[in-house]
């Protein structure tokens, strides 16, 4: 089976549109709560009918949840790998449950329930993981959604819940509120003036993390982090995203003053590193996915100082999401591999800038 | 005094202008003859008052020559140091010459006659340093014109010279035929295919030798190089420039051999490396004379591999002239030093490549 194409261009990405509160800075908030099914085997110890029943039972509340109306239901065992790999390049699937970890496959009974903004991931490490995913810094809009999500699955579904420990997980770490909530946020401000080892240390001391790009174990390209809550038991689900929101606000001023300090300190430093990044970007004939990332990471920089004008920041996020392999293999019809691979992605990048420049200029073909 | 502004913006530099023979790898072609007055001491060792003696008798006799008909006569001493660079930089005149050497300083009684490509130092190393400056491969035409001027100047100067040694010359390696030729030549494919050191040698054994862009003892910078004769004595001149002719020649094939080789073995990464230079010098917006170099390189091996259409080989010679210090001090109207000089050198190149480009971008200023 192929996705259904509807969802390209641009579907499932409206998280990534800029639209939301401090888009400049926050690429996107995503929270996932764990649940599980009472008196039923953990999905990594069942054995595939019962995961094929957890599925039947997953799915079929899903179709009379209101919030998932509209959604899309993916069986994951029947998607080419090239079809999992957009969808987890558009970060609406985790690499486990789309059978894409070194050595891994996909788990029979593994499915995806895809609404907008919503959906829910189904014999991924717990029976259910829901996730609700929004533009820009959006703890609360993201957490009422999900929330709509749980009650309406719970009111369906038995829910393995403990008085005293809350909702149990496949893994410890998880229980209580089963509640993950991480923002995608660029700090390149505080990377540049060295300050974000010391706002990263910070971080652990007061329960939060943070990861690269793709979450769990994805090393940190183009100053794209990940900061999220470390703990989910022993506080409600309201007290940790008031904490969590409370961090990233002072991380996003943080990134804010640095910014300043960059432009009042080193501006023609600033400016010069962010348009030769666009330089590149704009008449390169091969870049790798890091550097691609890296340069955007200048760009980026560079529209949110306002250096750079008649650049949308929809169109850098987009570049991030289209530039990744099974993207770029989209477009060309075919698998790809470097050189090709590079080639392809800045031909992608290149066509991108010139049309949002709002021309082809007759020399950078 | 400031130089007649008559030379600016492009008085002096028709030997950049490309037009001349395989103008896509060689620069230009210049050639000098070194001749002394007889029963007159050496410049170096001279008095005041001789070097001035000196001076009237040289310009003297050049006024009447015809070659130099129409040629500005400049007292070096009379002249800015702004001024004397911006000659400097355009290589009508020897560091030497201009006092611009480190503790030097100008010489009493030095002098520079500047025709259109002819001209003569005046109390140089040697009374009268002759020169003819050609673009592109054009070592005949450079001499041709180099000896009737030396004819003419020899019909009113009593020149020093030794039936067995030849032209007599302060320094002994400049004796007999006192011609260096020395053609500006660009290799950036031997470079690339790393067979550059192995051409270098070779031209050793053949009583070659070559320097950086400003002659002796300066450094290769953008893969430009300046190969020219080692030895002046015990042959004709003819057979010093049909030699070096030669060699030139096969350089010249050597290096288009190592192009042809890397667009038929690497022609993607080729055609990055150069699209990429672009890119930079497009957009950067502080730049070392150093990287412009070397950014200009990788420019002008696209427009020699056709790889880069509608720029001109000229307007990339150009910037290598103006965005020496003493041309863009002379734009900025005041001198500059770094980081204000690496930003107007980027401006600079930036504006010229967005003329040829036939437009200004708005986003780009």
């Amino acid at each position: 089976m192929t996705i259904d194409l509807s969802l390209l261009p641009d579907g499932g990405i409206s998280w990534a549109d800029a639209s939301g509160p401090d888009g400049h800075i926050v690429l996107s908030t995503r929270i996932r709560l764990a649940r599980n099914l009472q008196a039923t085997v953990f999905t990594t110890r069942a054995r595939d009918q019962d995961r094929e029943r957890i599925r039947e039972q997953v799915v079929g509340a899903s179709r009379e949840a209101k919030s998932l109306a509209d959604a899309a239901v993916f069986r994951v065992e029947g998607l080419d790998r090239a079809d999992r790999q957009l969808l987890y390049e558009r970060h609406l699937i985790s690499k486990e449950l789309a059978g894409l970890e070194a050595g891994g496959a996909v788990r029979p009974g593994a499915a995806l329930v895809l609404g907008g903004d919503i959906g829910v991931m189904v014999n991924e490490e717990d029976h259910l993981r829901m996730q609700s995913l929004h533009s820009g810094f959006a703890l609360q809009r993201a957490y009422a959604a999900l929330e709509r999500l749980d009650g309406e699955l719970g009111a369906r579904l038995p829910f393995a819940f403990h008085p005293e420990f809350g909702y149990l997980t496949a893994c410890p770490t998880n229980a209580g509120t089963g509640l993950r909530a991480s923002v995608l946020i660029h700090l390149p401000g505080l990377v540049l003036t060295k300050e974000i080892a010391k706002v990263l240390q910070g971080l652990s001391q007061v329960g939060l993390t943070f990861r690269g790009l793709y979450g769990e174990g994805s090393e940190v390209v183009g100053n794209f982090f990940q900061l999220s809550n470390q703990t989910t038991l022993g506080k409600s689900e309201e007290e940790l995203l008031d904490h969590l929101g409370k961090i990233v606000r002072q991380v996003i001023e943080y990134e804010e003053q640095a910014r300043q300090v960059l432009l009042r300190d080193a501006p023609s430093v600033i400016e010069d590193k962010v348009w030769r990044a666009y330089g590149l970007l704009r008449y390169a004939r091969s870049l790798s996915f890091e550097e691609t990332m890296n340069l955007l990471s200048g760009v980026r920089l560079g529209v949110g100082l306002n250096l750079i004008k008649d650049l949308g920041v929809y169109t850098l996020n987009k570049l991030m999401i289209f530039t990744q392999p099974a993207h770029l293999a989209y477009v060309a019809g075919r698998a790809l591999a470097d050189p090709d691979l590079a080639i392809a992605r800045a031909t992608f990048v290149r066509r991108s800038l010139e049309d949002e420049a709002g021309r082809i200029r007759p020399q950078a073909n």
